[in-house]
């Protein structure tokens, strides 16, 4: 496999572009203390030895050209492989004027550095062994995050996750695997040297642990990208006001997102660090206009998808009997386990005696959107219904699109090798299935990669990083 | 004097805000150790003991809040004396994210540090020695220098620049005023103990000092701040087209102010790293006419401030006999020292033997503006006549009109003392007048400061530095 290179010296500003205090330049690759020397000059106007600096440590003192100081600085020491790379690396803590910056930069390419590509530091992280390729990928999800639970989620990958467990079953397949290949060099003496028993076993487990994968990906995408809450209900019950009192109250609209059709309207809220993106739905009614009735299936569409419903009702419109019927039929629509939260809005208009036969409805609770009446308790119940309270702290959250993809193919080929140990596969076919797997796992960690899948990710990730 | 609050533990982001690969967060104080040792942790999740850790030393580690890692942070550690502030320094290299910037500021918050004003990492490294007022101020012109010049000049001015020189000779005038103190106790014995031919030999080497210095502001003020350039010249002799052909020649157009009256049109333009504004101003005729003289007259007023002046003509409109009276005429209105280029206007629609005739009048040039011929002919007279390329390497350059108001007090002073001392006025009031001398002298260096000069000063910086 062809490897990137790796025997450049790059360079790039690694903090904020624009004015600061501060910025921090960094340099890594083979050549990076012979252009330091070249260009850093100590308060006594000496050149450093850095042969004999130790690594991790700070030295004040000037960059210069042509005998001008263009700024004094920090740079702080990495000798590999004790570094973000895992080669020789450099920090060069500047004046954060951006003309500083851009001469430093000018200067550093003048001396034989180039201008690093996007993510080509954590590249070279990845290639040297500092980070798997799931690591890697978590440092760009670590830098967007903008809310805790994306944040957390995104640490955790960072820590490791669930790779490790990942990597370490795959590595026990790999053996099987081989053991299988070895049975085809002795085809004629129709011998086992994979016991199929334990292999069996271990697949299992394996896939016991690909399908927990890949169903915490509802959750782990929810932490990352925002809960889906659908509000739904009958015309006129109030959603759009309940949306409005959810953002208004918390004063914390992230974006104003007109939906995929003119019909669901999307809104961001953060709720206890959980990002809970809600979707403002056509009221559901039965109708035998065409053009309505479309809105209505997209209504339903949205709110399968969603990880909660709120369905909102009024109870001048609907009695009790009438909403749980409703509520019948649309779980009949989306699925009965689906998290649907009755909300009995503009209970601040009605008697308690009349309220009280709309309490032993499903998940009920009682607000009045208008005067923001309950709405703090309705919070509570969307943490509670969302489950991610609880998930939040698992390691075993995948949040990773491209990662569950390779899970669905390494479950697939699984199920392959399970179906064809019942049927007496043969063992050249058993091994197909196996290094299938194998291949798509691998892909996960970077164990398996290509420069197609490292452009596709590292392109993705800012100048510097 | 009262002395700014040092005993707090001041934190802030000292990188450009928003997103990048790194950010920097500085904490400086008295607790900056204590704060940090209970917030983070290494990777075998342990405190460092930060008596035991030897100054400018970098260290891996998390940073941890209720036990859940907030982020993988690198820290340096500055011990006092040698650090920034010269208080005990730590500055946490954290993962660019807008949120982990925020959460990680919080919790230092949280643990008793408190966020700084403007400035205040650098008003305490002036309070506690190791900056001047002068280099203070420098830092902030540094951060927002965006051309070579200011860059230069604030690089000398944060090196010691001329702020030593005025040191060392206040340092004299102050053992001069306190032998005259000395003189007014003894005032009945009518004793000298200050040699006046000294005083007077130091006094008039000061006061040259100070002339120069004050004399290198206009200079100092022109690289920090535009060399100011009026295009003068009567109407339609192509003035427009002149600024519209430099500008676009460079695509390097910083702004477009409109000037403070209708009449002056400025912009900007870098050439060789020095920054020129160009003033287009109403044509320069005789008039009549009331309101267009006052256009007029002020267009003289700005050529009297300009540093050079293009004086721009057509040799369609005006001989060279015609031209050599108007220029002198200008000279007469804005002062015969005065860097005027006879800029011939429109040449190539001229035989050479035409132009020839041109070719005595004083500092002359010929360029076509409309179709770009000579402009870097005459880009190259303006470095020559700006002075600025011979000047940029003197230490002796002023750029700060505090530090040149506070040179005009003190020149008045000391030209009192000598006058004083010439007509033998007593030791008392030429004491009154060497304080005033020195007092003003040492407001430029910070040995006198007051705090409402500190916060005027120290609150133009950003936050962070």
């Amino acid at each position: 496999m062809h490897l990137p290179n790796q025997a450049d010296t790059i360079c790039a500003l690694a903090t904020a572009p624009g004015l600061g205090a501060i910025a921090v330049i960094r340099i890594s690759g083979p050549n990076t203390f012979k252009i330091i020397e070249t260009v850093f000059k100590t308060k006594k106007g000496k050149s450093k030895d850095f042969n004999s600096i130790a690594s991790h440590t700070l030295h004040f003192g000037d960059i210069v050209l042509d005998d001008q100081t263009l700024d004094e600085v920090l740079i702080s020491v990495f000798k590999n492989p004790h570094s973000y790379t895992g080669q020789d690396t450099i920090e060069i803590s500047c004046h954060g004027s951006t003309y500083i910056q851009q001469q430093i930069l000018q200067l550093l390419q003048q001396k034989g550095a180039r201008l690093a590509e996007p993510g080509e530091f954590t590249l070279r992280a990845f290639l040297n062994g500092k980070l798997d390729l799931s690591q890697a990928e978590a440092v760009a999800d670590l830098i967007a995050s903008q809310h805790a639970s994306a944040h957390q989620t995104a640490m955790q990958q960072l820590r490791g996750g669930y790779s490790h467990a990942i990597q370490e079953l795959r590595t026990q397949l790999l053996n099987f695997a081989s053991l299988i290949e070895l049975e085809l060099d002795f085809a004629e003496e129709d011998v086992e040297f994979a016991n199929r028993d334990q292999l069996s076993i271990l697949v299992n487990q394996l896939l016991k642990s690909v399908r927990t994968l890949r169903e915490s990906y509802a959750t782990g995408n929810a932490l990352k990208n925002g809960i889906p809450v659908v509000i739904a209900g009958k015309p006129n019950v109030g959603k759009s006001t309940l949306l409005n009192a959810l953002l208004n109250d918390d004063k914390a609209i992230v974006s104003d997102i007109a939906g995929t059709t003119r019909d669901v309207i999307e809104d961001q809220l953060i709720i206890d660090g959980y990002r809970f993106r809600f979707m403002d739905t056509a009221g559901l009614r039965s109708t035998v206009d065409v053009i309505e009735k479309l809105g209505v299936d997209r209504s339903y569409e949205y709110a399968r998808k969603a990880n909660i419903i709120l369905y909102l009702c009024d109870p001048a419109q609907s009695s009790a009997k009438e909403i749980e019927e409703e509520i019948i039929d649309l779980q009949n629509k989306v699925g009965v386990d689906k998290f649907i939260l009755t909300v009995v809005n503009k209970c601040d208009l009605h008697e308690e005696s009349k309220l009280a036969e709309y309490s032993t409805l499903p998940k009920v609770i009682f607000i009045a959107a208008k005067t923001q009446l309950h709405l703090e308790e309705l919070k509570k119940q969307l943490i509670i219904g969302s489950g991610v309270a609880s998930l939040e702290n698992e390691n075993q959250l995948v949040t990773n699109a491209r990662h569950e993809g390779a899970l669905a193919k390494a479950e697939e080929a699984l199920v392959r090798v399970i179906n064809g140990m019942h049927s007496n596969l043969t063992s050249d076919l058993l091994a197909l299935d196996l290094k299938d797997a194998i291949y798509h796992l691998g892909l996960i960690t970077g164990e398996i990669y290509s420069d197609d899948l490292l452009g596709n990710i590292f392109s993705k990730f800012c100048i510097g990083k």
